[in-house]
């Protein structure tokens, strides 16, 4: 049967959660007084509604209802998880939770996105505190799977439980914090950060943008993948840990930030840290651990790549300074080596990775005739209409390959490429593709002949690999 | 001609730079007083010369040339940047410049990798200090482009320029530094964190490993491709950063970090910062930025979910739980959306990515007769042959696709799928694939007939795939 959740307050935060549990196959019902919040939750859907599916490569459960009600007696009806993310004035979320425990099922999860509050403190004077703990989640909420489950020793590890549930059944990671403390843990960390970030903004050492690169070109991606003490692992190398805190904790008392409310340093904080780093990664040994975040790394650069933004701009822009002259006969058209992204479970480069190869060669051959970029960007193009790719030999991930590409017929709209892939070390044969391309208007995306300059370059090069 | 860089001091990071020098096709010179100093080196380069290459689409330079020079004066010759990696003690690094400057191209870049001290320190006393100012790099310095460059006012404006092409031409992004502080920029940050780390492990509230999961599923992926500011000026919404400052402005009063030394929040901080995020990110609506964050974040979390590490392990692990069961003749073994990261330069999916989803159909019908992941475990897979792939119609990022499989062969180990890729809105056709595969030993990496019990549901579904 179709699960039933409650969001009360809309916007950003309110707006994510309802996008997620609802394209996770859940029905949603919303609370929100704000005459906009129709509107407001529109936007939200509209955004996760065309991201969280990619994220996926398969199909989601289909989608539940979403309403709007404009009583919360009704809106809490059926509901098993009830989502409340109203402003964080403390007063306000007692008021909503006395409210809220007047209708709803008395089994309910009722969680608070509060970044700040603890659960003894929204759970003030309740009828029913265990039913009420924080879960904190991070925008956008429909993407990014954190949520730190924050309970109080009122709330029974059976509700503990049942959230963790929910929450893991809507794709999240319920991080079960375990003590209370202002601002939980991830809000400590932006908050510190945020401190620090305004003293420099307002000492004149470093804009906004200037901050941004600082750390999306650095440390954010290392963050994204390992978080702070696993890469501090991989740092101190061979020696470990207690070698990387030996080396950075005399900085403890120098002014490296202006938020100097140090804890001491002793030896009984070195062990601690140690052990809980051992704990948490000693299954691993420091070359493992770097090749895990070395790859981790090209992954997401690559990703980043792709989408030409943040460092994956840089990279695409340096990487534009590197282009080699495909020239000889036939025509090189790559030299690369096969990234860990293309490998699959068989361990090898994935079949579709081969298709990818022969059309960044067809690209690299595109431009060589004239239909470069700029040919692109001026609404002309060549699609790809057959290919027969044959698989010859497996390749793996490092190693260097070559593709060698022949036209075989060039001819008005018609263009024909033979290419044969190579690994560059011992020059075997890895695959061969024969790829039939037509040349189309990107106006109307249909056929049409080249512009004359590739038109000639284009007979000329099929002249000459067929001399050949 | 090849140029040439000095390593003075090798070690991860020192050996990070030679790295990154020696793939880009500069000659490394190396000097490092450690007798383990050539292994090191070695071990470094091992990492850096499988990842770097990785990251581009196309060849590098041919590798410089490393070598070890026992004497400072026989490592700098010819030398045009000098990096200097040695530990951070101010009194050393001096003596290192004396030396240096004794020996080296008087035009020479002297950078030195230090992570705290200021240049005008390290030029104290230096014959010629104009020459000296500080390339501040992140681990792995082969992989992350920043580099911090700070230097004095006793540089002068042609030694900056020079030393920002020489960093852009290895790959990096020079963030210049505008004022001199202890710990630049970037580390600011690091030590926030760091201290505020250490107070949760110290007062018991959170382990290593539960503040890296609230790092790396959080936070983490949004510095990856935003950092701080623009993340906030999104979350802000329509209303912007003056609103979300208006917002978060009062905790810095709170105690929601134990660094307490704030800046005093004025209209005239608010002012700067607001104004400053415009002139970063005012080019793009709150709508468009949102966007950005969001395919950057599908993009980076499908490359982590690739690698099966971190939050991608995460969506793996949900996948699992979301499997929808093939079925139907043909059989449906493919429902998604096309995700972002699948389209090319012509704005549409790429044709190698058509080969991806073929793949994926082929891998959910193994799945359907018994030739799951448990049985490539077990040592046994079907390997593709030969696919033919006829493009139909262009399909884009977002929308809904089927794919429809028929066996057409199962005979021994020879097995042949005819799909059919649909667009689910209207259900045109929109690329079909004819794939011939073997079944393959693993071991011996050559064909073999299947299993048993895989051969006979094979050649039920081929027969009752000729039925219908």
């Amino acid at each position: 049967m179709t699960k039933t959740a409650a969001i009360i307050g809309g916007g950003v935060i309110g707006g994510g959660w309802a996008a997620r549990f609802a394209l996770m196959g859940w029905d949603v019902r919303i609370f929100d007084p704000d005459p906009e919040a129709e509107r407001k939750m529109g936007e939200v859907m509209r955004n996760a509604e065309r991201a969280l599916p990619m994220l996926y490569d398969t199909a989601l459960p289909e989608r539940g209802r979403i309403s709007f009600h404009a009583e919360l007696a009704d809106a809490v009806q059926g509901a098993i998880w009830i989502q409340e993310s109203v402003p964080e004035r403390l007063d306000l979320k007692l008021k909503v939770y006395q409210s809220l425990q007047a209708c709803c099922l008395p089994d309910a999860v009722i969680a608070s996105s509060t970044s700040g509050f603890k659960p003894s403190e929204i759970q003030d004077g309740a009828a029913r505190p265990e039913q009420i703990l924080v879960a904190h989640p991070f925008n956008p909420v429909y993407l990014l799977p954190l949520a730190e489950l924050v309970p109080s020793p009122r709330n029974t590890p059976e509700v503990i439980d049942k959230a963790k549930t929910i929450l893991t059944e809507i794709g999240m990671f319920p991080l079960h914090v375990r003590a209370e403390i202002d601002a939980h843990i991830a809000d400590r960390f932006l908050e510190a950060v945020w401190r620090e970030a305004l003293w420099l903004v307002k000492d004149g050492i470093a804009t906004t943008e200037e901050i941004d690169n600082a750390i999306r070109y650095g440390f954010g991606l290392r963050w994204a993948q390992m978080g702070l003490f696993e890469t501090y692992r991989v740092a101190g190398g061979e020696a470990g840990m207690r070698h990387f805190m030996a080396q950075f904790g005399p900085c403890l008392s120098w002014p490296w930030t202006k938020l100097m409310d140090v804890p001491e340093f002793t030896d009984e904080l070195v062990d601690l840290i140690a052990d809980q780093s051992d704990a948490q990664s000693g299954a691993f040994t420091i070359r493992e651990l770097e090749a895990k975040r070395d790859m981790n790394l090209v992954a997401m650069l690559r990703a980043l790549k792709g989408r030409e933004e943040a460092a994956g701009a840089l990279l695409r822009s340096h990487e534009r300074g590197l282009r080699f002259d495909p020239d000889g006969v036939p025509m090189v058209t790559q030299r690369r080596v096969v990234p860990i992204d293309w490998t699959d479970m068989n361990g090898h480069m994935n079949e579709g990775r081969y298709g990818q190869v022969f059309s960044d060669a067809a690209e690299v051959l595109m431009a060589a005739v004239g239909a470069d970029e700029a040919y692109v960007a001026a609404g002309n193009s060549y699609f790809t209409v057959e290919t027969t790719v044959k698989y010859l030999m497996e390749t793996h991930a490092g190693e260097a390959i070559r593709v060698d590409s022949r036209v075989t017929l060039g001819d008005g709209k018609k263009l024909r490429v033979f290419h044969e892939m190579r690994r560059e070390a011992d020059n075997e044969l890895l695959a061969s593709c024969d790829q039939f391309m037509l040349h189309v208007s990107l106006e109307t995306r249909r056929s049409c002949p080249p512009l004359p300059h590739v038109q000639a370059a284009v007979e000329a090069l099929a002249a000459r690999h067929k001399e050949s």
